[in-house]
């Protein structure tokens, strides 16, 4: 199935190309960029190669947005400004967005979908009421939120979480090339990343919402959330506390860890297990526990008992890749694996 | 008046020999170093020389700590398992400490001190049932105590604290100079400091204590904290959120801790203000905030009200001048303030 | 005497201010920055507050480039590319422009002039061919030039030297603000920077050459040059090594730096000796020797036989005070004692 | 092939267990370390868990050194003070020993050998005058060492090398665990590296020499060795120049790098091709370039002119795949084609 990459020359764009490059479903066929880069070879377009390029794709021609593109998919890295416009054209001419990008994560009619936590949320799409060869968007939510609910999905299923209290050390390639200096960045601590903080207390309880009648309601959690902006490359880690509505003990809250399985663990891109529990003192690390060959997995560690709320861990997850891009693969894996891509609704030609 | 520092060649040991060179009252007459660097020239005793050493001590010959000490005041920078005995030997001998380590701390003899949060209980050695020619220990806490006291304690004063949650980002340098490997450190956060976490529940709650009758009992907080290593060279950055008794505003607590002044802002060592109030959204920062003029001053910033408990915000401080050997040092100043490294009862000779 | 900053919201600008903002001779009087910051209080102008603003400017409003400004003597710390036509503009509106943009440095009228290096250079204004009211241009090198130039000097003039092969690391603060990225930096050396070997290439020959009948010409070295960006906050650290002219001793050549003075020694920006020379085997090192109280010299170490070229050492600098505003500043202060700025031709009105 | 580690536990002992535990030839039976650590299950002895440990060697028991040790080859990553006696005793007690240790490389019996370099000097082996059961060590040279003969071997090839002035910048990996303290490191260069620019000027002749009836002559090449620590995790960047016999183009000596092929390139860890040569004009970067698929090239970019010598460039290595751990391996698979590990006349029993 063809796929194009809209945002392609950015960070997460890069991101997207290095994994679908080597996809069992999936086959590049656009590369979309800004109009002042089409029509040149990917290579040329991209600026700041941070991430190697994979050889096939250095000299594929790049597009412009409004150009007709080959493919009825499309993952959106666009920044989110452009989003919003961007991303609601592309499904008024009948493609399916699966998008990385903020601007529609909390609308009403847009699914906020994590295989592992909420795959049901998918459903709503089918109850849209989309107009003659309109597509439409499945977002996936923030980076420092995707990981933060994979963690709470089995505790939350098994004990209820009441409140959650998260103080993130969030890497930089989550603020994307231009996102901070490295002047700024270097032997230093910036304890404000700009709405992140809300992101977090917004799409949480929408993840954890239950789907009725074509609406999504919202959780009930007390959230409060405190994120900071480490001189790291890749990796956030979160010291989260959490809440129950049920007592139970240390023990248990790791078996519920241990043994969550996602829905979906037999997607391409699943991990073997959402949740990679950690026994040491001091781990997960962010150089020693992610890359290797499990990016989609996240880490919790350090679970012990709190003395404010009830117990508390370290969740650890690697922002681009399961954080990002590889968490609009794996939901258009999830709609393929249910047919949803292949809907002839969908496009109109 | 002459003073010693035990544990001279180390990273804190440094910092002391630095603030010390230009000290108004005090001169150093006595560097002490490990049997093996006795009579060696002190730069050559010391192995890391990440901090200048002044000019003045270079050629000074390191004594031993047997050595008849040509000095009643000592300043600690003993690793804790060394500090144990030694330091109860130099009291023995009528020495006064002023201790950086932990060894002592929480001993009910001891009082632990900030001057501008218990200054008071310094009381405690007055009360003492000290022998003939008898020394005694003054502590000041663990260097992410001392920041997060002094930004408790106006906020107690007005408004009670019943509950602290406290997520720490803590410099390399808190660790000494081998407490951390690079290659550890590089492009990595490590979640976890050894006894770290038990050291801000231990000691807040004799800090904010009340010296009664000779015993100073324990301040009743709920406290939670975390404690995580960053890639930076100084400076602790603390994610804190309180509970209060009284119900107040934002602004309140914000007038609180600009406020806040010392008992002692007229000691050599005391900052213009005990803390620097940030209003800019990403501030403060370690690299930016610290160093420079006020290394001696706590910055507060990012006060804003919580969804759990009722307020929080950001604290950075020094961790090696403010947390370590300038709190030390402004200890010191107090007692001589107070008349009290004079006290004949001391030194026997 | 008043003098203003042009570029003054940047890296270097608010270096600039720092460092005047103490000053004997000067006192900052205009603040100049973009249209849009025009009348705005600085602290709201700078974008990037990488370095504490000193109290007493925080308020003061910025002007615009095309108002009239209120002094004589402008430093200038403007981008390159709009410097070329600012400072021309400058200096016909009879400003004194003492420049870090490397604009103007190789033109024929504009002297380029390290205090300790080639102060007679500065001759070449009184030889200028100005119209009334007419200012002048004086620019400072770039900031690796600078470093190297002053270690080169009381070798080249005891010894004559025939070949320098200089390869860099390179601070980031070197590339301003917006030069690197965070990612780029993070747990990386970049081995480029663009048009540095260049500069080094053609400043050095300019700086060592004679000033004849309003002519400098140039001094014939043959240079190597390698420029490498590394993940450090301040200081340039270079790689030297050299071929001479007369046969000399690694001892001849280490008395010749270490009993280097230049002819500015008094002037309130100049550092005690121009060079410090380490003996230690690992120093000099950019943490640990720069900062604190002498910003101004330039370190040199681990002078030693070379098996290519003759000898070889490191040298390391302030790359944004010794090699950037500290520069320009220091070359005000020698036309000001020189009586140079006071010249009544200067200025029209 | 039964294999074994001493040293397992190291920084370098744990790159080789992650290569060799999904070797084709070689299988890991015995892990050796310290006598502490014997019988204890290896992730128990392993301090520093740097480095992912692969689950299958988790639980396997560690050996001593003086154990008897099933399996005739032998890995060693040990520290160069016990290397000397351990390997000389292995030897004795007939195992081939492959080691990364520099205590017996420049001996005169023991081929310093890199298969992409100099395959032909495995053959010292045939020629040595083994006792019954003895067996022999071939080793790999320094990490430094390593990437730039592999980059100068076709240059020397084709157009005669008679100087090499390199200055590298080494990452932290390369001093093993405690070689450099996080607080040394961070935000810091250190332009000194114990024993490297020797090892530099020493190995290299080594490599390049003629092996001639049982003797490996030197050849003769003028060398510059500068040496330099920077901050990141992985990756040593060298600056090279060279002085060649012949007179060529930068055209040719591009050719001649990138047309290289070493003799093995189908051993099972021989990279696809020895050299990656980049035209892009800031690149190799460790962190952009290195990982991936393709630890085991050596890049070359920013190729150019030289004013003091002819021609330079830059070089990139993985110091802990190519330049060690890697380097024994690819070592053995060159024994074991030759059919030299199989050699009877090696072990006794």
């Amino acid at each position: 199935m063809k796929v194009g990459i809209v945002g392609s020359t950015g960070l997460v764009g890069q991101q997207f190309i290095r994994l679908l490059s080597r996809h069992p479903y999936f086959e590049i066929s656009e590369l979309v960029a800004s109009e002042e880069s089409a029509n040149k070879p990917y290579e040329d377009a991209v600026e700041n190669k941070i991430r190697r390029i994979p050889e096939k794709v250095r000299k594929k021609s790049v597009s412009a947005i409004d150009d007709e593109l080959d493919c009825r998919v499309i993952f959106s890295a666009l920044p989110s400004k452009v989003a919003r416009e961007a991303e609601r054209d592309l499904v008024e001419r009948g493609h399916i967005v699966l998008t990385n990008a903020s601007a529609h994560r909390m609308e009403s009619h847009v699914p906020l979908v994590i295989p592992e936590v909420n795959p049901d949320h998918i459903g709503l799409i089918e109850e849209l009421d989309r107009e003659d060869g309109e597509g439409f968007i499945v977002a996936n939510p923030n980076c420092s939120v995707i990981q933060l609910a994979i963690a709470l999905k089995p505790i939350h299923e098994k004990f209820g979480i009441k409140k959650i209290d998260v103080v993130t050390l969030q890497a930089l390639s989550g603020a994307g090339y231009d996102g901070v200096g490295a002047l700024e960045a270097a032997d230093n601590v910036i304890p404000y990343i700009p709405n992140e903080e809300e992101k977090i207390k917004e799409e949480i309880p929408k993840l954890f919402g239950e789907l009725n009648g074509g609406e999504i309601n919202r959780e009930k959690f007390r959230i409060s959330s405190s994120c900071n902006r480490v001189n790291i490359s890749d990796g956030h880690l979160e010291n989260v506390s959490i809440e129950l509505e049920e007592e139970t003990s240390t023990s248990e809250v790791k078996k519920a860890l241990e043994e969550f399985r996602g829905l979906p663990q037999d997607l391409p891109s699943s991990p073997e297990t959402p949740i990679k529990f950690s026994e040491e003192k001091d781990r997960p690390q962010p150089r020693v526990d992610l890359g290797g060959d499990t990016p989609m997995s996240v880490h919790v560690g350090r679970l012990r008992e709190d003395n404010i709320l009830d117990y508390k861990f370290i969740v650890l997850g690697h922002n681009t890749i399961r954080g990002a891009a590889g968490a609009s693969i794996l939901n258009a894996e999830l709609l393929y694996s249910k047919g949803l891509v292949q809907d002839q609704k969908v496009v109109s030609g």
